[in-house]
């Protein structure tokens, strides 16, 4: 499976240019024959910027929008974006295949932060599919620090988990530590797509990355704008951690 | 807290040269003004050396043979060795206090491998003890990449966790990836003394280190003979991990 993962700063907002700067990103990565590009959290209007509720759709809405984009690329995308259900407001990830159709929408289960909590409602799982001859799962930033809800995925048999984020200064270890050790200890390649630059009092850490299943960095960007195509590696089964088997309890 | 961190090659059963070494990495830390100095798993006479059940000695006698030792350098001592306690063998590390008190010891929960497993009892939980002013914590090797065993310390207060171990290749993701993330999403310092070359069929990683609170890693070793000394900061109550407060159950 080759992977693209698009790293850039905030369109904060100015929707016209977030649009364009997805179906540049989405044109290169099918191009160089990706078979899913994965964005942001929240890339629409921004994870940081004001006005999340005003711009929240449906996942029919945005399945309907974002549809014609992914079938003219030829490649799968996932990105963050606000989801309206009725009142609430989810911050989900959408999955969409090459041909257009809804592969999954997540909803994050570990809302970060005393902004998020207050306008949105926590998913309550994590959702999976094949893409490209792989399980792969969804989670949202936070989600995978936490080693319980990454081996919920690898148990499920998922390959490789594709994590839209906003990761912020100081927490610069997540994606240059935590990423590759929950890819190695579960055995699962992780895709973590951030944003880079600063967006009203946060600014990110960048280093977006593609890791592999024994939590070999592939790819990492550094702190600006990039995109990163990686090919996985097939999983060595002398390699796969045992921790799940061989957990002690106490 | 003051941590010195020895990295060296096995003495492979040369029990006299293992001796020396031990004397003098810990007479150069006291000399340093280190609180505390942590060298690898069966550290006599070699993690992968044969032989560990003709050495292995109680306790009592381990510490007797090594306070002259630390009370010479006036410097606590962590050190891996293999624990016998009647014809029960454990994979130990004891701790012992600059004034030559023993304060743990503790037997390695998480076996690794069949060798250990063939070789070696497990133990039941984890020691904590007071040693300048901070809470400290024991593990060995495979003990800290479970994170439901680290975050049990942390639960208990403690400050730093001291870890003798023998990782080998190809798992260089632990000590540069999981050791820092196990830090970070625990508010833990973690000094993680490794091998390093190589003793029969293994080659040592190497890359020993001392990872603050946060994540952030304060020393590290490449992959030839090292001493590491650092200072632990304070932690910073504002980047502490609140992981085991957020984690949601699903």
């Amino acid at each position: 499976m080759r992977i693209a993962v698009y790293q850039g700063p905030s369109p904060a907002g100015a929707m016209a240019a977030g649009w364009a700067t997805l179906d540049r990103a989405l044109g290169a990565a099918g191009a160089a024959g990706a078979d899913v590009l994965v964005l942001p959290e929240l890339f629409l209007p921004g994870y940081n910027h004001p006005g999340q509720d005003d711009i929240a759709l449906s996942v029919v809405d945005w399945h309907a929008l974002l549809t014609p984009l992914v079938r003219a690329a030829g490649c799968a995308l996932v990105l963050g974006l606000p989801e309206r259900d009725g009142d609430t407001l989810f911050n989900s990830a959408l999955a969409i295949g090459p041909g257009g159709d809804l592969l999954a929408c997540h909803r994050k289960v570990q809302l970060y932060g005393p902004r998020e909590r207050a306008l949105f409602t926590p998913g309550a799982g994590f959702a999976d599919f094949m893409l490209a001859g792989c399980r792969v799962g969804l989670m949202i930033c936070y989600d995978v620090e936490f080693a319980p809800h990454v081996a919920a995925l690898a148990a499920r048999g998922v390959e490789v988990v594709l994590v839209p984020t906003a990761n912020m200064v100081p927490f610069a270890h997540v994606p240059h530590h935590t990423v590759p050790a929950m890819a190695a200890n579960n055995g699962l390649a992780i895709a973590y797509a951030n944003w880079c630059g600063a967006e009203g009092e946060l600014t990110y850490t960048g280093g977006s990355l593609i890791a592999g299943p024994h939590g070999e960095v592939l790819a990492q960007a550094g702190a600006g704008q990039v995109l990163l195509i990686a090919d996985l590696p097939a999983r060595d089964p002398a390699r796969l951690s045992t921790l799940s088997t061989d957990f002690r309890m106490l």
